[in-house]
């Protein structure tokens, strides 16, 4: 099976927005073992989209467009489709019935212009859409399928995982391509780089490294003629790695800091208040993002003067002692968490970042019944990079607590 | 004069990572009015890297690579280059020993690997690299000019921005391309697009609509023989927009809620403290993104149970008598931050954001000596996207709020 891409978008061609969409997409059809041999970027044009499509109908079993199902005069992907198979358009009046009980949620009159999302053509059988307005298109005709899908890429995924892809892996034969990512922290590219030399020249499975915001990933990525002779490979490879590289693996897949945390404090039933300077919110937004409101994560202080500090319950002398950003403050600051809100650990992150050098220093302290331990880190990048850093070192070193000490 | 760009790394034909920079880069040389035809994505693989470099050597003037310049086995930018223009890499002394003085700021020995990023050859002139340990090259050969940069993306841009723009800029003549982005929130893209319908048909300025986190950025982009007279056309389009749009007009360009937020706030010497729920962070680190520690952004509260709400000061029988998720409960939470840390204004966000709707419902109280108000919205999305809506709409109702009554 054959596949290409057709991203719709002018902003595409100017660079205005960068297409992600593509990559994503590039990304599952390879783990499904299909082929994508174009790519065909097109603007906001119907005769160019028109040409494009048909182009690639005379190379590809599938045609999978992104982008131009918005209401606006510019989205033309439901015209040019309707063009290229030869039918007609009209409005779904169930469809648009859906939508206009979606759109009266919002204060204000529904712009008329909205119907356009409402159009169909026979063909079409529609993709849900739980994020946006805009459903997405599964057309088959000729021996062909075309899947029209959203712009935004976190609908356009979301459609994709729910409702394409399940139905394209049941099409596929053949090859099965898997991939396993592993997740470091604390251990430098190049160092990780000489640990796992012989790894990195075989061919299958192959090892690729990748420099993310939460460590680096090691991506293992087996090809064989069936499934479970892939998930061998892999596994066998994934052994000798874990072997090497044990203390900095922290995840693995999907796992994000903020899921493996979430799952060891249910685990083990503890739960967390933090108190954070220099990272600014960025500690708390992290853990709040998996952690329901009332349950493991009890809340958090962002002190970011004196001032707040003192008035959150830490001793000025300490601060006066031993300075803003010292590992002392840092520990008063978990201590604080820890005891007033009655969590079962406390967080706490001090030190500086300041706009105009190019490494910071920061401070992070851990505080429970039976522990308390304070950690110095030194990073180097801009603001938005080291407070990122921060937040995670202090969130790997939780984890490390909790299976050690807890 | 043609550029091609030329992304370099087997993660992005895999679809592992997603090529920000050619949007970047395709965005940055529109602006300069140079042309662009060529996008060419090649692996780590140096025989087709170089094959890749030597055909866009015969059909453009400038060659950009992103990628390749990293420590590792991988890396092969350098190497290739050098086959391209025949000459022989070596190590630079005074380079390596910056690097390793760099180096010596993380704890560990320094991988020997390293000492690849401070290879050269004889027609280099590196590019300084403020935020990473990869160094960038400036070559002039032949008529041609090559320009190697790393492929993190927040590194390629500052190298960019610092120190390859103003130099291609100086050797360019000709048209003059100008854009303007006016930055609208709370308004949808479908009544925007009605109410500028007869601007979205005109080519020369185009206006292009692009639905971004923190509302629709609208963009005027003309082109003229000069650049004032560019400058005068843009002017001219902005006016009419601002007459239609005045109310939803928060920002310009480069302006973000953080740094508008950041200049009122200094222009009215005032300071803000902030008490959340359901955003669970994200405001106080929004805010101090931009904001000095101790100077306007005082600090926070992330209240996500009862529990901490009250421990943090809001009165019970308000959580008792109207909801946690309720208006009285976000205007408790305004009027403590604005009192407990003595801030001249308190924000406070309450509701609730559950993983199975697609819907929520916000609180924003605003609480200052002269004012207080209290906002309710209502957004569709994911848990991301209604957390960054929410923290936008307080920004937007704080902006909104300074200039008609503080």
């Amino acid at each position: 099976m054959k596949v290409e891409i057709i991203p719709v978008g002018t902003e595409i061609l100017l660079g205005n927005i960068v297409d992600t969409n593509s990559s994503f997409l590039a990304n599952q059809l390879s783990l499904l073992g299909i082929d994508l041999y174009f790519i065909s970027t097109v603007g906001d044009n119907k005769e160019r989209l028109v040409n494009t499509l048909r182009q690639a109908w005379t190379r590809a079993d599938v045609l999978i467009t992104t982008g131009g199902l918005g209401p606006t005069q510019g989205d033309i992907s439901r015209e040019a489709i309707a063009e290229l198979v030869g039918e007609e358009l009209k409005v779904d009046q169930k469809l648009w019935q859906e939508l206009q009980s979606l759109l009266h949620r919002f204060p204000g009159k529904i712009p008329q212009v909205n119907v356009k999302q409402a159009q169909v053509i026979p063909s079409t059988q529609t993709i849900p859409n739980s994020m946006g307005t805009a459903p997405g298109w599964w057309v088959e005709k000729d021996g062909h399928i075309i899947i029209a899908l959203p712009g935004p890429p976190d609908e356009m995924q979301l459609m994709w995982e729910e409702s394409v892809l399940h139905r394209l892996q049941q099409m596929v034969t053949g090859a099965t391509i898997l991939s396993r990512t592993i997740k470091i922290f604390g251990l430098a590219e190049a160092a990780i780089d000489e640990l796992l030399a012989p790894f990195l020249k075989l061919s299958n499975p192959t090892l690729a490294t990748y420099i993310k915001p939460d460590g680096i990933h090691l991506r293992i990525t087996a090809k064989a003629s069936e499934k479970t002779k892939a998930e061998q490979m892999i596994a066998e490879k994934e052994n000798s790695i874990r072997e090497l590289l044990a203390p900095y693996i922290w995840g693995a897949d999907n796992d994000t800091f903020e899921s493996v945390i979430e799952n060891l404090l249910e685990d083990k039933n503890l739960t967390l208040a933090v108190m954070e300077s220099c990272t600014g919110g960025l500690l708390s937004n992290t853990v709040a993002t998996c952690l329901e409101s009332s349950t493991r994560f009890k809340g958090g202080w962002v002190a970011c003067s004196d001032e707040a500090k003192t008035a959150f319950g830490i001793q000025p002398y300490i601060i006066e002692r031993y300075g803003t950003e010292s590992s002392e403050v840092a520990e008063a600051m978990a201590e604080v968490a820890h005891k007033n809100l009655a969590a079962d650990i406390g967080i706490g992150i001090a030190g500086s970042i300041y706009a105009d050098r190019r490494t910071a220093e920061v401070f992070i302290g851990l505080n429970g019944n039976k522990f308390k331990r304070v950690i110095t880190r030194t990073y180097l990048g801009n603001r938005l990079r080291i407070k990122q850093r921060a937040v995670y070192s202090a969130l790997f070193e939780l984890k490390r607590t909790l299976l050690e000490e807890v």
